[in-house]
């Protein structure tokens, strides 16, 4: 579109995050072919910090996660219980998960590798885990140092001896739209692994599109073959916006009645396989979008999370994923110059 | 998604962006409800050069759109016949397109804002002009300086004076969703200029969400309330990725059949209501996406796109706005390296 130059000096209106619908009933037919409530799984202060390589101090990753309860998100994923060696950013999980504040009402769900780490879990006071499978052979052996199947009856051992002690058991498959090191990834195995960790006693499994390749037709597929074995209101998205792709990708699980949408607060978190591009799609780039769907995605304050988002970046000295943030920052620096 | 640090010294695989598919019939089922193609209006030279401070030399903007033109792009607006008052970086319109290599086949459609736009055109030899309304009141009147009204009806003339001398025209709609001074626009508003431009003789009308505010759930009330008057394969999107949401709103526009998008690569062209933040959704994403939809969008080169961005971002100093091209390079980057 045209710009004359005399308009760079007027005063644009603000645009509120949840504008006025003119619509009503038109969006109201839209929003009956999609989930009216989308869960918000925050992922900033596990995946988004994991391969920070400067070690945030405990505090912050402490302060970091308290106010990101306090922005009203309800699910946050804290952190890991893995080896330091592995990843020695999250060294501290124990002291973090035990330090943060707990806001009654919401999850803290934490990630668990192996039963040594379901042990640290439970010690620590989890009361949700997150198991991590992959659609690949090859990144599963990366990653878990063992093949698929191997994985899966590691995995089964600790979901059940967590089901045991009456925690809940979220899976994650990773590559469901392409591996790093494999290219694409077929269907069958995005649909064995996800069938894999429900029939093991996940109430939730979550896709990822680890490296960010997906497009809209990659989810259309995978959701197509998902359909006759899994609810898909038990399914989540995990989608990386390193191409760009995310959002669309995500507007697609919806159309599939996908209800649960992981994101990372200023889209925290790169992408370790295309230094310098994006990783995790931005928590308030999805609260945006599906805010002005009119979909309810509960009384997290989308200011104070572009608030919290930032302060982030500059603790890390990164700059800030989330388009929704950098516009809104712009804008409001631009109303407070005139 | 987990990685552990030894992943990262692997070699990952490129994944080209036209991956093979795994369920070609779930593809052709999911692509019965979209356009089998679509239509690709690239809109860098013009709409991402217009507010570029510094002069671009008119050599540079030549060889630009050559370049384009190289990489096998079928549509591409050269740039606006307009006051050099107006907009100064574009006072070289009748050199740049009387010199650029205009190949057999290929659109060079150019702005004009009114009868002495269009002379200037017919003058350098123009086949194709685009015009602009808005949908706003006060951008009308700030961009136009006349009203919605006024500016239809001059427009009417130009449109008619263009058919005469056997011009095809094309009408933009701009603030669609939402503009920079009122904030939401009415639907109706948006129908009656659409509606506007199609009775004086448009052949095609771009919807601009020219500030990048709108969602899914905007395209959606917008193309549902024009369904009943104008045809969709008649109509463009014109997205801008202010907030993330470019290729989500195209993906919607293409579930009502729109079959035409614009776009600007490397996402040239920012947004002056919002500096710094990203303006046009870049093209290389556009073509990624919809490739991987299994959607043709002709026989452009991507990786020849992509380094024509980058070209031209280097140029203009600016960081490339494109998550292809940077996901890509740095990709590319880190095997040059391994």
């Amino acid at each position: 579109m045209i710009f004359l130059h005399s308009s760079y000096r007027m005063v644009p209106k603000i645009l509120s995050p949840c504008r006025q619908s003119f619509s009503t009933s038109i969006q109201t037919e839209w929003n009956h072919s999609l989930p009216s409530k989308v869960r918000i799984v925050e992922v900033g202060p596990r995946d988004g910090l994991q391969n920070e390589k400067n070690f945030v101090p405990t505090e912050e990753k402490i302060k970091f996660i308290d106010k990101l309860t306090e922005t009203g998100l309800e699910t946050i994923e804290v952190t890991s219980f893995i080896s330091p060696k592995w990843v020695p950013q999250l060294a501290d999980a124990k002291q973090v998960f035990t330090s943060i504040q707990k806001k009654p009402g919401v999850r803290y769900p934490v990630l668990v590798p192996n039963l040594k780490g379901l042990e640290a879990a439970l010690e620590a006071g989890a009361q949700e885990i997150a198991i991590f499978a992959a659609a690949s052979e090859t990144f599963s052996r990366k990653n878990l140092n063992c093949s698929i199947d191997e994985s899966l009856s590691r995995f089964k051992q600790v979901t059940e001896e967590a089901r045991k002690q009456g925690l809940s058991v979220r899976g994650y498959v990773s590559c469901v739209a392409g591996c790093p090191f494999e290219g694409p990834i077929e269907t069958d195995k995005v649909v064995k692994v996800t069938r894999g960790l429900f029939e093991m006693g996940c109430y939730e499994v979550s896709l990822g599109d680890t490296i960010g390749v997906g497009t809209p037709g990659d989810f259309h597929r995978i959701l197509q073959a998902l359909k006759p074995h899994v609810s898909m209101s038990a399914l989540a998205v995990h989608c990386h916006d390193t191409r760009g792709t995310a959002l669309a990708n995500i507007l697609t699980a919806l159309q599939y009645q996908v209800a649960v949408v992981d994101a990372s607060v200023a889209g925290l978190g790169g992408c370790p396989f295309a230094p310098g591009a994006t990783g995790n799609v931005a928590t308030e780039d999805v609260i945006y979008m599906l805010r002005g769907m009119h979909i309810d995605v509960g009384p997290v304050d989308l200011s104070a999370l572009i608030t919290c988002g930032q302060q982030v970046c500059d603790l890390l000295g990164k700059k800030n994923n989330s388009k929704v943030a950098v516009a809104t920052q712009a804008r409001n620096k631009m109303h407070a110059k005139l």
